[in-house]
């Protein structure tokens, strides 16, 4: 047992007072877990569209002061009442959304979309007992979707842990957390492309690049990128991209140029952007008979989907997923291991590295769209 | 070999002559199959909808005088040239809509959409020479559907007949040339629920009573059927409707009273009424995390399916269906064999029965509301 257990520990995170500022690294008090909970000591963690997105809280309930974060990876170092599957010193990766395993969610084969555990953006303490782990002086910082990895050391619910082989490379496997898996995901677990087949990808993100990276994984032959920056082309080869289609290219719809291009359509599509035209045409642009489009991008909350029922009636398949319909304790740890076996390359997905010193870096290199994954080393 | 082989056969049929006039038995010359037809001896037909709506041809392109009827039992009288799959004697039921084989969609598992011979509602003549195989007195009658068999002898495509069991009863089985196919199909091969889960069938005709005939063969618990005449629910219990939902009962949209019903939404929908917020509550009715919602009903040109994106990003599944995807060849035969062994039950469907000379009572029946299906006797 690790001297710490039980105690509060005092290490570094980084603090979001307020919406769009700079982050503060400070000095902060995290409480020992409670029931169902685990404290992590986190190794590496790296910036996601998402926690970009909270941080400038346009449009949304603002919760601050809050520690954002939600990829990384760590050890465990303490467990709270009640948690057996892990203990202190196994290799874990939090994820936003968890898997109580005893819901109806859970217990479908379908979904990953546990009652429990569900994301909740809103919420900034722990579910025990809604209070915050994390304080300054007595005065508590709010978590973030239940994983707040900015921080030296966490508290999450077990349920949002998935336990990885000890031997993966934390500052290689922490992107599993959530973009990397969401693209991966929703090629290989719901578009489900069959070998030699047409895949589109909106949208040549880290996420969209992960859907590619499914599709090349699936063995594609096709893999038609997507995206309003022609720039991406390039990069978007290493991850099996084949064509590549701009939009602003064409003055027909691009689901027009697709079908052309295609004899009438790719075989699955993967909409990336989150915007609803995209959605749309991501859908438009699957073959009649057997395509499937599937959406990613989560879209403005007044966004409407609109289409035609024959496009429909055509034996065409709409799907949405959420984290690629990987369930986080079940799915995650194996998903690494396609990474250890060297199915799966994350190398290419991490284009920059930061201490955490600098995590600021990080947020600058997002907004001006440059690269795909930040690691922030938290020892440096 | 018949002694009609190779030679016109004079024979009766029902002759629509113009656009809502009852239809007239007729003399007509049917001339010999050509290159890849078969000319075959109609016992049994039943009144489908679909031929009502081309009989009515509102708001489309009049095709007239023309021989409707669409689901059909009937014998090879004589085989053209190429034909190599059906001989004189063979029992077979007519399909509107084909199977080549050979083309993309043939050969792909998912889909039955053959690009040959998918259902042409325009078109009134064979696909080999552009002609028709009717006349009276020289001029020509045109096809409907590439079936016609409101008529004694009737010219169709190898590729649009399905060779059956020839001890199936052929007035029995003869309803399942389109319709309950349909339904049956739009459940066991698209919606697919599991044992034990719950089901909302939208639209309580035959279609939707072929649908929920399919989820009772499935083992589904839980069979709402939704529509708004409410005498309907009462003959939907035969097949297996445990519940019954009318949307005019309530204020509230249907898909929150069916979502209060079971706990957040039904596991699968089938959707049969073809309009388009009918389309939209079968869809949005379904539970998040693995609901499937799949569309059969043919909605107005105009229609748009409209909803928010939230709804299909919570891991719904939106499909739709055309002819329950049965291919019509490959997989008629065994559909046949699910009634021959008793799964399937067809003679509820079966409510009325007329001979061929009072066909247009058949019209009647269907235009007032009354019963499901309405078998034509040829011979009588």
């Amino acid at each position: 047992m690790s001297t710490t257990t039980g105690q509060v520990i005092r290490c570094k995170a980084a603090v979001a007072w307020e919406a769009g500022k700079p982050l503060v690294i400070e000095q902060v008090e995290v409480a020992p877990p409670q029931k169902m909970e685990v404290r992590i000591k986190i190794l590496f963690t790296s910036l996601c569209h998402t926690d970009v997105y909270f941080w400038e809280a346009k449009g949304q309930n603002p919760v601050f002061p809050r520690i954002l974060g939600h990829e990384a990876g760590g050890v465990v170092e303490s467990v709270g009442e009640g948690v057996t599957d892990l203990q202190p010193g196994d290799h874990v990766l939090p994820v936003f959304t968890g898997e109580c395993k005893e819901c109806a969610h859970c217990k479908s084969e379908e979904s990953n979309m546990c009652d429990l555990l569900r994301i909740n953006t809103d919420r900034g303490v722990m579910l025990h007992d809604q209070k915050s782990r994390f304080s300054i002086n007595g005065k508590p910082i709010f978590h973030f979707v239940g994983t707040s990895t900015f921080s030296e050391y966490t508290v999450v619910h077990v349920g949002c842990l998935a336990k990885i082989n000890p031997l993966a490379p934390l500052d290689k496997v922490c992107v599993l957390s959530c973009g990397i898996s969401t693209g991966l995901g929703a090629t290989l677990n719901v578009a489900k492309p069959k070998k030699g087949s047409s895949v589109a990808v909106f949208g040549l993100g880290a996420v969209g690049l992960a859907a590619a990276e499914g599709a090349r994984i699936a063995g594609a032959s096709r893999i038609i990128g997507v995206d309003l920056n022609a720039n991406r082309f390039e990069l978007a080869k290493k991850f099996g991209v084949t064509e590549f289609v701009n939009p602003k290219d064409y003055k027909k719809p691009v689901q027009e140029v697709i079908a052309e291009m295609t004899n009438g359509g790719v075989d699955r599509s993967v909409e990336c952007t989150g915007h609803i035209d995209a959605m749309i045409s991501a859908f438009e642009c699957v073959h009649d008979g057997w395509g499937v489009a599937v959406l990613v991008g989560v879209p403005h909350k007044d966004a409407v989907f609109k289409t035609g029922p024959m496009n429909l009636l055509n034996e065409r398949t709409l799907k949405g997923t959420f984290f690629g319909n990987y369930k986080p304790r079940s799915d995650i740890p194996s998903v690494v291991e396609k990474y250890m076996n060297k199915e799966l390359e994350l190398e290419k997905f991490i284009t920059h590295e930061v201490p955490f010193s600098e995590i600021n870096k990080a947020f600058d290199l997002m907004l001006s769209g440059e690269g795909l994954r930040c690691i922030i080393r938290m020892d440096a």
